[in-house]
């Protein structure tokens, strides 16, 4: 087997920004939708568009060859499942953490300073203020304490809150106690601000449902920038609708939520339309990973961010 | 002259919360507007209410013998003017610093992954991903290195940003360099996000005028939480309007915003009306303060954040 690969990419763009590649990978153009200018079969190594359809990734398929998939996202859920018998996975854990833990941050303070209302009051030019709550003094769990869970802790901890963290097992690290996720419930009581940075998989798939709402306090507020099903849709519609809690979310179930959704008439919903990761400091990192991870493949290594590795 | 002295609440929400007052303090309601219960020549020292009109503050002119005022706000802008002959000042400094700062990081968020958009967006249903620029990589300019400049600070250094601080003169302190504000038009042209902080006086006042908005670059952010007039109004309002700049601010030069001002029309502008300090956090803070400032003036002390005396 010769050590000359061929690798994808999703455009143009990302392979001239990427500049020369080492010599023994080929580069192609192909971004799972449109036709490749090559053989899919002489495709080894495919870098994944950065938003695309499950059902454009689907289309890997039709590269029987392919052994390495790289994500531009940090996300992998459902890819095992569609490549996991014959590929390796890389993510782009990573590029991503900075501007999806600001997204965080920026939702839980534009909600409890009432920055929707605002814009809503700017197109009445109508001058009307009133105290909210804020972020300062308040509880809130923080759960998921992977990369990104990590980065949302180091931009929350200046804001004088009070911070529980909830991770896959209880623990102690650097910055204090983790507490076991079976945990939440016991102490959803106290959590005034909950914010979900969790990977979906079976164990995260509902993990906020009507039971966990209901034990949230008056007027808290959930912050998803994990996966929208995280999170029951029509249990928390059902809490929001009702004015009791709040939600300001990047993410949903479906996405892109339906025109007609609940949720889009609710003043207490902040809704993001998963803008996540995609920032202008996004392209340079993602540029930055791959350089890295195309060195590492020339040299028959997986890279950064394996998630999945095949058996041979 | 006894040591028996006469201090005004504005409310009685306020009196109450503070709780039992020193022997020789005599508490009476006056808010400035409203007539007082007792005759305004026995006030001694007097708390303003936290929101006030310029107007009814003047109404302190009533009370002949007051020597003593406490705000309730960080600024102290005319004060001096108003009773600086005859009275010491004392403020809220360090009460509104959590919620003015995470106020200042908020909107610059906001302004800058476009959760004004998907406000705007969401009262029609429409989910409509697009990149924005994001703070993560951004340079950032921090005018005003005092209280709350310092807590925005510490709330901005973790989002991997670029940030360049100016205050009344160029030091080294314990966070790194400081660069003297006269340089802020010799570096507008790299600053992408600007963030007012400083206090309002002769040299502050229209410190952001047509000619450093010029030299911002296109696409640059005004963040202003200090106070209306240290930006010309107008000279920000041909930028914005033309979309060449945006602001997010939550003061304004007039307040209230008129109605027909021409910034509500502006979809790169983000109006907050001035809801600064005013959250959950600010009651408790203040009344934490109060007490401390009651034991002080019962000893016959100035108490803290004294920022003008006058010479007896």
């Amino acid at each position: 087997m010769s050590n000359q690969r061929t690798v994808s990419f999703p455009t143009q763009e990302l392979l001239d920004a990427v500049g020369p590649l080492p010599e023994n990978l080929t580069p192609v153009i192909w971004d799972l939708v449109n036709e490749p200018v090559t053989d899919l079969a002489q495709i080894d190594i495919t870098i994944f568009p950065y938003m695309a359809s499950p059902h454009s990734l689907r289309n890997i398929g039709q590269a029987p060859n392919v052994t390495h998939v790289q994500t531009q996202t940090t996300g992998f859920d459902g890819l095992v499942d569609l490549v996991g018998d014959r590929a390796n996975i890389t993510t782009a854990a990573g590029v991503h953490a900075a501007a999806t833990a600001e997204m965080a941050v920026g939702l839980a303070i534009a909600s409890l300073r009432g920055f929707p209302q605002a814009v809503r009051d700017q197109a009445e030019g109508k001058w009307n203020p009133m105290q909210w709550r804020g972020l300062a003094d308040r509880t809130v769990g923080l759960v998921g304490v992977g990369g990104i869970g990590e980065e949302i802790h180091k931009r929350l901890a200046p804001f004088e809150i009070n911070l529980m963290r909830f991770g896959s097992r209880a623990r102690t690290d650097e910055h204090g106690e983790v507490l076991d996720i079976d945990q939440l419930a016991q102490r959803a009581s106290e959590i005034e601000v909950l914010i979900l940075i969790v990977p979906l998989n079976d164990s995260t798939h509902h993990l906020v449902d009507a039971s966990l709402l209901a034990k949230l306090p008056d007027g808290a507020l959930i912050v998803n920038v994990a996966r929208g099903p995280v999170v029951d849709t029509d249990a928390l519609v059902a809490e929001v609708a009702s004015g009791r809690l709040s939600v300001a979310s990047d993410v949903f179930d479906p996405e892109p939520l339906p025109a007609d959704h609940p949720l889009w008439k609710c003043p207490n919903a902040l809704i993001l339309p998963h803008n996540g990761g995609n920032t202008a400091a996004f392209f340079p990192r993602m540029v930055k990973l791959l350089k890295g991870q195309l060195k590492a493949w020339s040299a028959g290594e997986l890279g950064e961010n394996a998630v999945h590795q095949i058996t041979r």
